[in-house]
C-alpha cells in the first residue's frame, strides 16, 4: 500500500501545475525536513464550516448550566487565540464561499469563490495535506459532509469548480490516493452507476466501512474509507450517533498514529447548513458535536503533547444574531434583552425531521409537544396546520417531472419554515439574511489553538496565514 | 482647584457603600501606589458602544481602497489582542445593556441591566476612574453621547437606573467632581430650569466651552467642561466636525497631561445608535471617527510610550450582518456572495437628515441623487414619495398633545425607514433584529490594546477582566 501511495503521489508547487493533475511525471521531494524541535509531530486542522463568532458565543449560552449562578465557559473559550479575516480574491468581493476559504486555509493563497485549490488562473496549488504526505506523514480527512464537499476537496484535490462533485470524487483515485483515512458521507458520489470508487479504494488496499459501529473494529496500519451517508451525514439531531464527528475523529487518531506523525483535516461541516437553513436547533447540535470533538482532543493532546490542534471557521452563515427583538417581560423590567436557548437544549430531532413527521401524520397538539419536547401554543399549532395545507397544495400542483427534480418544493417545506419560525420566536433568535436560505457573511471568525506550536496563531490573522504557518511547521521554506 | 477636588472626592470600596454617595465621611486612601515599572502612567480606555465583530470587520471593507489589488487592514486590525464575553448578572439573562456592560468594564463586577455602577443589591461599586483619581491621577471622559449617558455615568456615578439622567448629572457635582475633563453632549441635562450645572462647574473652577473651535484655545492646568450638543452630539455624518471624537480626544490628552499621569474614558457612543436605527451609513461614519481617534492615539503612544490604550465594545447591536441575500450577478457567477459598501464611502449626510430634507422639500429624482451622492431608481423614488405621504397622514392624525410627546411619530419617520431600506438593498446589508429599533445581541466583542501593559488583555476574556486588569495596573491589590 505504501508503495502504491508513493508511486502515484502528486507533488505540486505553488501555482505551478495545470488544473488537470498529472500523477506520474512529478516526483516527490523529501529534501525539506520539518524542524523536530519546534514542529509538532501531528497536526489536526479543524474547520467549523459557517462557525462565525455568533455561533461560538451562542454555544456558550446554549451549553450554560441554568442551575448555577455563573455562566460556564465553553470548551472553546480557553483555547481562543485570535480572529481571522476570510475575504476571497478581490474578483469575488468581500464575502467568501467555502471553496475559496478552504483553498486559503489549505494552500495559503486567496482565490475566487467556487475554486478548489486552484488559483485565480485556475492553476493547481500545493495543499498542506499534500505537503505533509510528501514529508512522510500519514494524512486523513474526517467530515460530516460528503468527503468530496468543498472543504475536504480543497485539501485533497484541485478543480476549477466545487460543484464538479463526481470529478472531484474521481480525482481521489485518479490523481493519486492522498490520504490514509477518509471518514464522512458520499455513497452517491463514490458508488455510482458509471463507476464504483469504493471498489477501487478496496483494490488499492483500503478497508471500507459504512456503519459507525465498525469504527471500533478497524484494522490498524491499513488505510480506511468510511462512508456513513448518501451525501452529507444525517443532522447530528437525527443521526443514530449524535456525536458522530467526535466518534470518527477518535477512530482516525488511532488509524493515523505512526512514528512520522500525521496531518488530519476535521470538519464540522453542517454548522453552515444550519446557518443556510436558518435553523438554530440544528446549528447548536452540530456545535455540540464539535465541542465533544474538542473535549476529546484536549485529552488526546494531554497524552500526545507533540500534537497541534487549530480550529477556525471558513466564514459565518445566515447572519445569526443572539437576540432578535427587544422583549419586555412583565416579570422583570431589567430583562428586556433576552436570548432563551432552553428549548434547544432538549430538542430531540431536527426541524426537518419534525416537518416530515408532521406532514405524514395527523398529530394532535399534545403529540406535537411530546415530539418536540417543548410546548407550542394553539396559535403555533394553527400555523403548522395551515403550513401543511399549503405544502400539500404546492406539491399537488407539481408535474411528475417537476417532482423528480433535485430542488423541487417538498410537501413539508412550509411546515419546516413554520417550525423554525416558532423556534426563533421562542428563543428570540435572529437571522440577518432575508431569504429562507441564509447567505454567507463577511464577519471575521474566531481562531482556537492548543498543543505544540499553538502560540503561532494568535492575534488578528488572515485565513491564508493559517496555511502558511502550517507549511512552516511542516518544514516548508 | 486641586484642593477642591481632593476635598470632595469619594472613596468607594467594592460593594461597600450605599447607593446614595457620601462625600465627606470617607477619606481617600493613597497607600497603594502603582508599580511604576510595569504600570503605564496614562491609561486610555475606549468603548465602541455596540461595536460587535461585524462592525469592526465591516469597517475594514468600508475602508478598503477599491483601486488596489489587496484589501487594506484597518487601523484596528494590528492592535487586535482578543475577544470578550459581555453577559450581565444572570438575573438579566445572556444579553447585556450598555449600563451593566459599562459597570463591568468600570468596576469588574457583573450587575443587572440598567445599573450604573451599583451591584445586584444596588450598592455602589468603586470604579477604575475613581480609583485612578485617588492615586493622584487626572481623569477625563470624552464621549459622543451626552456625558451622563450610561457608559460615562458608569465610570463617574452610581445609580440604580441609567434613565435617571438628571440625578446622574446632579451627582457629577453633588458627589464630588471626579474628572478634570468632560467632553460630549448634554445641554438639556446640565442647563435646566431647575438647576444650572454648567454654572456650578464654573463656580468649582472649570472653564466651559460649547463649540469645537474652542478646543484649541483651552487653558492648560485648568479643568474643563465641554458640551457640544443638546443631548448626544449630531451624527458624525451631520456634524460640522465629522471627526469630533478624535478632535476631542486630542484636546483631552493635552489637558490631562501631568506628572502623575491620567485615566481617560473615550466612548464612540453612537455606533450603537446606528445599530439600533439599523443604519449602516451612520454606523460606518461613527466607526470612521473612532478609527481616526485610534490613528491619533497610535502617534500619541509612539511619543508617550508610558501610555496604555484599550479598546473594546460593551455589546453588539442590531444583528448587523455583512451580507443580506445571495445576489447572483449576471456578469460574474463567482460573486454570488456580496457586500457592496461603495455608496457608504461617499454618503454626505445621515439618512435621518435626508429624511427631514425630503419631508420638507419637493425634491426631484435628480436632486435626491445629488443630495445622497448616489443614484436611486425610479422605484426607489416612488417608495420615498409614498413614504412621505404616509408620514404626513400619520402626523396629521396626532393630537396637539400627542405631537408634544418625546416619542411621538415624526412626519419623516416612514421616509427614514424607506431610505435605510434602499441603502440596505444597495449595499446588501442585513440586520438580525426584526423590529425597526434593533436590539442588542450577545455575540462576543473584539478587544484591541497597544502601548504599555497591552499584553495583559490577550485571548478570550470577560468584560469584568478588563476592569480587574486596569485596577491591577493602577496598583490596586
Amino acid at each position: 500500500m505504501k508503495k502504491l501511495l508513493s508511486a502515484v503521489f502528486v507533488t505540486l508547487t505553488l501555482g505551478a501545475c495545470t488544473t488537470t493533475e498529472q500523477s506520474s511525471d512529478i516526483s516527490s521531494d523529501n529534501s525539506v525536513a520539518p524542524n523536530s524541535q519546534s514542529s509538532p509531530k501531528n497536526i489536526i486542522m479543524i474547520v467549523g464550516d459557517g462557525m462565525g463568532p455568533a455561533y461560538t458565543t451562542a454555544y456558550r449560552y446554549f451549553n450554560d448550566d441554568p442551575t448555577t449562578a455563573e455562566i460556564e465557559q465553553s470548551v472553546f473559550d480557553k483555547h481562543y487565540v485570535g480572529s481571522s479575516s476570510t475575504y476571497p480574491a478581490k474578483m469575488s468581493g468581500y464575502i467568501t464561499d467555502s471553496a475559496a476559504a478552504a483553498t486559503a486555509l489549505a494552500t495559503g493563497v486567496k482565490t475566487y469563490n467556487d475554486a478548489i485549490s486552484v488559483d485565480t488562473n485556475k492553476k493547481s496549488l500545493l495543499t498542506v495535506l499534500e505537503w505533509a504526505k510528501q514529508q512522510g506523514k500519514k494524512t486523513g480527512v474526517v467530515v460530516t459532509s460528503q468527503i468530496n464537499h468543498a472543504t475536504p476537496a480543497s485539501y485533497l484535490s484541485h478543480n476549477e469548480n466545487r460543484n464538479n462533485y463526481n470529478a472531484i470524487a474521481d480525482s481521489y483515485i485518479d490523481n493519486g490516493i492522498k490520504a490514509d483515512v477518509y471518514f464522512g458521507g458520499g455513497w452517491k458520489y463514490f458508488i455510482r452507476e458509471d463507476r464504483n470508487l469504493v471498489n477501487e479504494f478496496k483494490a488499492a488496499g483500503f478497508q471500507y466501512i459504512d456503519d459507525y459501529k465498525q469504527l471500533s473494529t478497524l484494522k490498524l496500519n491499513k488505510p480506511v474509507l468510511g462512508l456513513f451517508g448518501d451525501s452529507g451525514l444525517p443532522w447530528a439531531l437525527d443521526d443514530k450517533e449524535k456525536h458522530r464527528l467526535s466518534l470518527m475523529t477518535k477512530a482516525a487518531t488511532k488509524q493515523l498514529k505512526n512514528p512520522n506523525g500525521y496531518f488530519m483535516l476535521v470538519e464540522a461541516s453542517q454548522i453552515d447548513w444550519g446557518g443556510h437553513g436558518r435553523d438554530i436547533g440544528a446549528a447548536m447540535a452540530e456545535m455540540d458535536d464539535l465541542a465533544k470533538t474538542i473535549a476529546f482532543l484536549e485529552e488526546y493532546v494531554a497524552k500526545n503533547p507533540d500534537t497541534l490542534v487549530v480550529l477556525t471557521a471558513d466564514h459565518s452563515t445566515g447572519g445569526l444574531s443572539i437576540g432578535r427583538k427587544t422583549a419586555m417581560s412583565n416579570k422583570d423590567i431589567h430583562s428586556k434583552y433576552l436570548w432563551q436557548p432552553e428549548i434547544l437544549r432538549t430538542l430531540p430531532l431536527s426541524p426537518e425531521t419534525f416537518a416530515k413527521t408532521f406532514a405524514n401524520n395527523n398529530l394532535t397538539l399534545q403529540q406535537v409537544n411530546e415530539v418536540l419536547k417543548f410546548e407550542i401554543s394553539s396559535d403555533d399549532m394553527a400555523l403548522l396546520l395551515q403550513s401543511k395545507k399549503e405544502g400539500i397544495k404546492i406539491y399537488q400542483q407539481l408535474s411528475a417531472e417537476q417532482k423528480q427534480k433535485k430542488w423541487a418544493p417538498k410537501a413539508e417545506g412550509p411546515i419546516l419554515i413554520a417550525i423554525k419560525k416558532i423556534i426563533d420566536i421562542k428563543t428570540n433568535t435572529g437571522w440577518g439574511s432575508i431569504s429562507h436560505s441564509g447567505t454567507h457573511t463577511a464577519v471575521d471568525v474566531p481562531v482556537y489553538a492548543f498543543g505544540k506550536g499553538s502560540e503561532q496563531f494568535k492575534g488578528q490573522i488572515d485565513n491564508t496565514d493559517i496555511a502558511k504557518k502550517i507549511f512552516t511547521l511542516l518544514g516548508k521554506k
